[in-house]
């Protein structure tokens, strides 16, 4: 069913942008900034800093004196000239004609700018994040309330799978090798590709995928893709882990465990009741 | 504690892009290209669509048929007058040639760009998406693993709370209420307006946000903000509807309920038994 019209309004595009070797300009030091810096840094970016060293909040200092992608200026934002070269643009300064003045420069330039805490200065805006090495999540309320995208960023890091950031490591090495071994951009070896690859991460689980190494993926590749099938992890030299360990008792058993306890505490108490009866 | 620094790396930024208004070119029509329509009318933009009207998929003709925010043509893209006024281009065809050499007008022109299936031709890449009202959520592999995204996309639609969308909805206009009566950008009164709408968030839940009306608000303000405290739900005119309907009688009661059950279970089966053996 096609979605209804009337509903497709009011978001943002959610984007995964991608900073290796470019160069982010931050303005300010503080705690936004520090929050900023840990993302950018994350998606493999350099970092030109512009903050006053009195400004720098803990974090940002922690990060100036130990990241060689940071170059470090204990200054005040000086003027198109500290734009040269300038991939993006993130501000989070309490002077609020800086930062649009900053804006208008980018605008000018068309640099990708965030100025934080003046919506209609940002070409984008940030969202509550997780990480778990290559899974991403973000959360966005479209700048409605960052508390509740908080509240809801926790319960969600609950129920992501836990071994979902390893089982996305493995299938992506799986895909490079099956690349390598069928190349090619687009028409039909892309879309069988394509179709093995979903075939694969829907029969097996996450925490099998996790356990993908080297020697099995070969063994996947031979036996599987050159014959057009799924093996089972155990076709391929796999043992299943399927372990419980770290969860809960109750998690495990389901409503099992308390209604047996409930049972046995329900007999005991019972019997006992009943032989003092008995011998009074 | 700082972060690793060595775990930082091998990410994106994610973002929430604003296009509002801002005019987004898409080069091809089929089904890759109705999804990206989709996502783009989500975020107000205007649309020019180029492709032939032979390859578009059954959506892609009903989104060109109803929306009032796309412009068509029925033709291949005929070069860089093409881009003129593009603040964002995609493309999703299978004409590699093209497709680079669409990407390289763009880097030129410092469009943003988005080429299907060649990851050094993006400037962004798309995740898997989750919507409800305001609230969005992106889950991003990293281009490792589309398929496992969307795995765990599902695993997430389950645990977002049921009035998550709603109660977004509220707060963002309680904060335009309070923002309207405590003017300011940044500053001690931006500080004190963060603190409180954060503690609100945190005093209340979902449901309870969901339910805040006009009326509620202005009760809210003037009696918590004005006194800097947070009133409960009912001290401003709201009932809670805590309706546990719907969800299993198991999630509502944690392990109480099969451990009562269980007790009581075990205490009969005990006394029946023992009745017997006295009796016989």
């Amino acid at each position: 069913m096609p979605p209804d019209l009337s509903t497709l309004h009011g978001g943002s595009l959610l984007l995964a942008w991608q900073l290796k070797d470019k160069h982010v300009l931050i303005v300010g030091g503080g705690d936004v900034a520090s929050g900023r810096i840990e993302s950018v840094l994350v998606a493999d970016a350099r970092i030109t800093l512009i903050a006053p060293r009195a400004c720098l909040h803990p974090l940002t200092q922690y990060f100036v004196d130990n990241s060689d992608r940071i170059t470090y200026h204990d200054r005040l934002f000086a003027g198109p000239q500290d734009l040269e070269g300038v991939d993006m643009v993130l501000t989070a300064i309490d002077d609020v004609e800086t930062s649009r003045h900053i804006c208008a420069l980018c605008r000018e330039r068309r640099i990708p700018v965030n100025v934080a805490d003046i919506p209609p200065s940002c070409d984008f805006y940030f969202g509550s994040q997780i990480r778990s090495g290559p899974l991403q999540v973000m959360i966005s309320t479209n700048g409605r309330s960052p508390k509740l995208a908080n509240i809801i960023r926790r319960r969600i890091e609950e129920c992501i799978p836990e071994h979902a950031g390893e089982a996305i490591e493995k299938v992506g090495e799986l895909r490079t090798k099956l690349k390598e071994r069928a190349p090619g951009v687009g028409g039909e070896v892309g879309r069988r590709r394509m179709r093995w690859m979903v075939d694969v991460c829907s029969s097996w689980d996450m925490e099998e995928l996790a356990l993908l190494d080297d020697k099995m993926m070969k063994r996947l590749l031979d036996e599987g893709w050159e014959k057009n099938q799924v093996p089972k992890l155990e076709d391929v030299g796999g043992k299943t882990r399927k372990s419980t360990a770290g969860r809960p008792l109750e998690e495990q058993a389901g409503p099992l465990l308390p209604t047996a306890l409930g049972f046995i505490a329900g007999a005991a108490c019972t019997a006992l009741i009943l032989l003092f009866k008995q011998r009074s």
